[in-house]
């Protein structure tokens, strides 16, 4: 099957977005591209000062852009004061992926008997939906996904291929899982006798609220005992781990490689760079950003931007400076020492 | 499916646990939880100081806690030596999910012919197992997991959904692997021709002991040539990298987001922290501790803790330090020539 | 099955490798291991000088080494400029896998009716490829493994079992992908309404160029606009993550849990250590190296090799360094004050 991409007006365009349309309302357009590589039949928009050089020679059919730089647009214009929040539209718009999946039940998953499932349910080849579980309206299931006894998926909430949801799992409304993710995997609990480890069963869930994105690959634990919680509208990047019994407050945004250890609560609205690390047991407040691959190891009690580590340089430069670290508490006791001297002197 | 959580008598668990109970053994709880959340028909415990605090006001119908603590204790009481180890028997006591996995075949599960099986093996649906495998008495293999040609797995061992363990991959008995990992890919092996990478196959194996855990979407590479081996009781975390030829001793444990770069040998009972990165064919001797994403690129011939990295800071102050990082040979060089200085005046 | 590894003549060998052989030329070996484990049916090499004391006492049937070496070799030899290369070639020779998958469509994969099959295609069990799929001659998908809609598979490619591809992905010629990747899962993209996140739905796809390996675990976000473009002969390790919109140039090599943010561009011939991060939007020029754990934050413009960060050290001593580093600035300032004392006095 080849899905055509819809095609808007930009008389539908500017009403869809709430834009104000100079130019030709019956103007069809069929896609959407960047400044540079739009066509006539494309819209492209200006939401980043850094791609205004761009604008002068764009051949796009129209320009989504800011007010304030409509009069430099040399094609028709749609203007919108958030360039970047219309884009999000547009590109919603022009996804050809919706309504791709069509509803129904492949003849190949498997779906146990006493599963709930809402109006317009699709399951894909080779899935598995265990005893229990219940399927809000418009849930997708990906091939090959697996989803374990007793959870629950709201409303309108897409597992892509290949996604494993653990039992007594509960996942919000209009969630999407990506592939090889996994919710609801045992926390990382033993206890040790002073020679082996046992094996603490991790006895909570795992509860998602409602728009969370979860990226390929990522992993959320379920609690030890309650659950591990993540808020509303949280987005989550490819590669993170979340452990057990960590909290996640609305909004917040983890970008990829994302580490939490247990128990740690994070606060609403906070941004975490790719492949930062929370120790366990902090709390981070609300509107916390930390730059990428920073190590946390104590709570933040302030919204602001936090970093840790050192940039890189060329490796022979890096290795004098790296040595001097070793040494940097000696050198802060001579430099003391000297300015004594001085004093003294 | 509702599964019940299975139901004791305090007496009961004093001789499950060996602990000394104080109070009415004729008592019935079906539950485990905090101090604090505890209700009347449940068990809680005191294995951290810090929760001492939760113990007054406590409604749980018992608690499971050392002698030393036991006066405080407004309920009844189970009191044993090492009440954190008590707790991991009684959350295994009180896992709903023992006994879920239905023994047998499911239909839809893809078996080959000469795969031998052994008493009570449950492989469940869209499940895959090749040519050559045996399979221990008590094996469950979850929905969707791939087990490839000649793999044996030990009595007793689990994997979860959506595992796949490659071919001629051996592992032990009691096994826990969770969902999204992957046991036997190929290791990062290539020769370089001054231009291009040329492959260099996998011949080796993955050898994993006995009660081995493996969390959600890590991975284990098998060796170049000879094996890649996990000793037993080894606990790996979710999101772990362990690559060729390396080797993990009895009982240490690995925290998620660990990478081990190839042939490196880690001691027994050493514990690597979240997101610590090993360098390859490195040494690390038993009883080595490794803080929270530290870089270790030199072997280790002596157990105790080791740490490298800064902690994060504010972003202002994190920057004017970080630029000095690079001047930190000169800084060096200075002092000592003002030390020189101050000696000769 | 039982897999016999094939067997060759020395006679055989030197053909292959175009190597010298001075020995026997009809000796038979069926194997190929190190100097130490070889036996007398095996051939061995030795490709790195730390193993040239192993070569007096090797068992092996015959030793493939540089000529400088050949003196020194007890058994008979197989003398090549480049042993390393070799080996990979013998390894390659010895690998009991090739060859294994059957060519055709299990009866319990589920392909779509539109998909085109090039000859000697083999897809495994459980295996799901959708719609307008175009897999090449001798496309081998494992068992489990999902392939999306209107993606292209070129010649010879090997998709290892439960990996997962997305829609409208394009691959190259003899490309391995190994188990629990996701190659075109959804860049992390959204646009920020001052309180809530919108999706960016993400347009582009995934192009791989030939003779691309990706480890397991691994994830390829789709490009927002535009593709994720990955190069010729690039080999990618397990646990990394590669964001939209990033482009990684022909023979550039990235080693486990390495994480690229989106849009950044690395350019050929480079080499990323384990762990290695690099920011958003950055150039990296052909035949960088960055060493393992190192945050690259700004672009790099010339070839060499780039370090960040600190090794490990005793945590006691790390704790008084790292305290240190954050009156880094503070020491540099009263060290310049110092100096102007001096210069003064």
């Amino acid at each position: 099957m080849t899905h055509d991409t819809p095609t808007f007006t930009l008389a539908e365009l500017a009403e869809r977005l709430g834009a104000r349309l100079q130019g030709d309302g019956t103007r069809r357009v069929g896609g959407l591209a960047t400044l540079r590589d739009a066509g006539p039949d494309q819209v492209a928009f200006l939401a980043n000062r850094a791609y205004l050089k761009d604008l002068p020679d764009t051949r796009a059919a129209a320009v989504l852009l800011a007010p304030a730089h409509g009069e430099a647009c040399p094609v028709d214009r749609l203007e919108l004061d958030n360039p970047y929040l219309g884009y999000a539209e547009l590109s919603r718009l022009f996804d050809p992926l919706v309504g791709r999946a069509p509803a129904g039940v492949h003849p190949t998953a498997v779906v146990a008997d006493d599963v709930t499932l809402g109006a317009n349910v699709a399951i894909g080849a080779q899935a598995m939906v265990e005893s229990g579980v219940v399927l809000g309206d418009g849930v997708v299931i990906g091939a090959g996904s697996v989803v374990g006894a007793d959870t629950l998926i709201g409303a309108d909430s897409r597992l892509h291929a290949n996604v494993t949801v653990y039992h007594g799992v509960v996942i919000g409304a209009r969630a999407i899982l990506h592939s090889g993710c996994v919710i609801g995997g045992d926390g990382f609990g033993f206890a040790h006798d002073g020679e082996r480890w046992h094996k603490i069963a991790q006895l909570g869930g795992v509860v998602l609220g409602d728009d969370v994105e979860v990226g390929s690959c990522s992993s959320i634990d379920r609690g030890a005992l309650g659950d591990t919680v993540i808020g509303d509208d949280v987005k989550i990047d490819s590669q993170v781990q979340i452990a057990h019994n960590v909290q996640v407050g609305d909004h917040s945004a983890l970008a990829g490689c994302v580490g939490i250890a247990g128990s740690t609560r994070v606060g609403r609205h906070c941004m975490l760079g790719g492949g930062v690390g929370l120790s366990g047991h902090l709390t981070i407040a609300d509107g916390v950003q930390v730059t990428g691959m920073s190590l946390v190891t104590n709570s933040i009690h302030a919204p602001g931007v936090y970093s840790s580590g050192t940039g890189a340089m060329d490796n022979a430069h890096w290795r004098r400076n790296a040595v001097r670290f070793k040494q940097l508490d000696d050198i802060a006791r001579r430099l003391a020492r000297l300015e004594k001297v001085g004093r003294r002197g």
